[in-house]
């Protein structure tokens, strides 16, 4: 990871972070369904959402301050669904990055509620930015189609039916798609509709979100058997021992390392139609395709 | 109920339900996420939110049709915090309405997706429509304060904490005020923002609309002792069964039939101070708080 890569992705972190937490800790509502909405506000991970959709801003030359609140409705979306996917009824996970689950915590009934109550908060978070009421309609309609059925909800369903299923690898990227890189997409371009971008450039930034979450998934899953797991967070294989597809199951290791230098290539040729400074988030793609977790 | 309101709600309820359906129907998701929706949209009710609406906007002398993607879109966060409720880790019910909960249809992990995806696509819905966009952002603002933590999920959580304690009769109505009444307060004003009423006006309809929370819970309790279980499509007593503070078992029968009275008069008197045609919601009240169902 380059220097200014690392500090750009250090202090929008902190940034976000502080403000995640300040956010709902002002919320007049019962304290266990406050605590347990921080708690996985909390939990970490790599805020990339939140670190695209400023990255973008930077771009095109705007203050990140400007994404704060959007940005932090998209990582509560994002943390929503996974307090949900943990819950006995879906993944059955006790442990998120080495924390105890949600529902492991607070019980499923308020994990239920905190996940629901994430969710209904990112939109009235964004309904209050200072900006212009068009910019803020745009922004809404992106996010919703990007998280809903016709998004990261209906990847989601697809995912849990394509399990211990034989499945084709455009099956598979259909699921990855909606499941991860809609809502990665949609980070993007909240940045792009935030600092006003042109119609041309917001097309290619979707291209480049497409090939930026095929890239993420790819990686994953290679990290999954070539990772360590102390690094990664969770135990090698077990995409493996869920029977999951993956890409190197359908690919072998080879074949899903080719994919991945394919998918870098296409993301870095897209990013480069941009009419931006793309400095950035050319690094972030390539820390994307060669990190170790 | 007056001939002029049963007209009304019938036809209300036919387009709502229709709308409904289509919304749906339409979109780009695996078929289990959108039949799990739609089995959940289409186990009918009372529509009582949308009716609001829509009698708001009549009052105020709107074509009610301005409201419908509206409507649907409360309706739909009301059908999801249902699907929700009755999960296993939440009320744990095998029926709703006479017939099966949603999960006991779809299992578990379907019905927790389709809730989210009804709650996102509700803001998706009022992101779209035809409006202009400063009414747009009001409507998403009102909704999601009134569906979220310091709203409904908010109420949903008190009102589980509450269960098997004693409450008193302050901390029962918080609970059915955000509960139940942070939506129906939520319909009426999103009528109002359509209707691009005053601040005073809209300020009237709130009040009204507390007191209108309040009668249609105490109704409630008081159905489920008096009421007829083929009627009222639920086990009779199954509140004092699952033993829940309601209004008869605080204040007794009488008590519980003074109080509605008084919230009844109440909201009356709000009403009265809107500046608009008030017949319909005044029959509607009255219908609220002396229904058989």
């Amino acid at each position: 990871m380059t220097e200014e890569l690392e500090r750009f992705i250090e202090s929008s972190k902190v940034e976000i972070e502080a403000q995640l937490i300040q956010t709902i800790d002002t919320l007049q509502t019962p304290d266990s369904l406050k605590k347990s909405m921080i708690y996985s506000l909390q939990a970490g991970g790599k805020r990339i959402r939140p670190v695209l959709l400023m990255a973008v801003l930077r771009g095109f030359g705007m203050p990140i301050r400007k994404g704060m609140d959007v940005a932090c409705a998209i990582e509560m979306i994002h943390t929503y669904s996974l307090v949900h996917d943990d819950l006995p009824a879906m993944d059955d996970d006790d442990l998120r990055r080495g924390k105890p689950t949600n529902h492991k915590v607070f019980g499923e009934a308020t994990a239920i509620l905190a996940g629901d109550a994430l969710l209904t908060h990112s939109f009235q978070l964004i309904s209050n930015i200072d900006e212009n009421p068009a910019l803020i309609v745009s922004l809404i309609r992106e996010i919703s189609q990007a998280a809903g059925a016709q998004g990261m909800v209906g990847g989601q369903v697809s995912d849990m039916e394509g399990e211990n299923k034989e499945l084709s690898i455009e099956e598979l990227e259909h699921i990855h798609h909606h499941k991860t890189g809609d809502l990665i997409i949609g980070s993007l371009i909240a940045g792009a509709i935030l600092a006003e971008a042109t119609e041309e450039d917001i097309l290619h930034l979707r291209q480049f979100g497409r090939e930026l979450g095929l890239l993420f998934q790819i990686k994953d899953d290679i990290l999954d058997i070539e990772g360590d797991a102390d690094t990664i967070g969770k135990p090698v294989g077990s995409d493996v021992s869920n029977n999951k597809g993956t890409y190197p199951s359908m690919l072998g290791m080879d074949g899903a390392k080719e994919k991945l230098t394919y998918h870098l290539e296409a993301a870095l040729a897209s990013l480069r139609n941009v009419q931006m400074d793309h400095s950035l988030l050319e690094d972030l793609t390539n820390y994307v395709a060669y990190r170790n977790h």
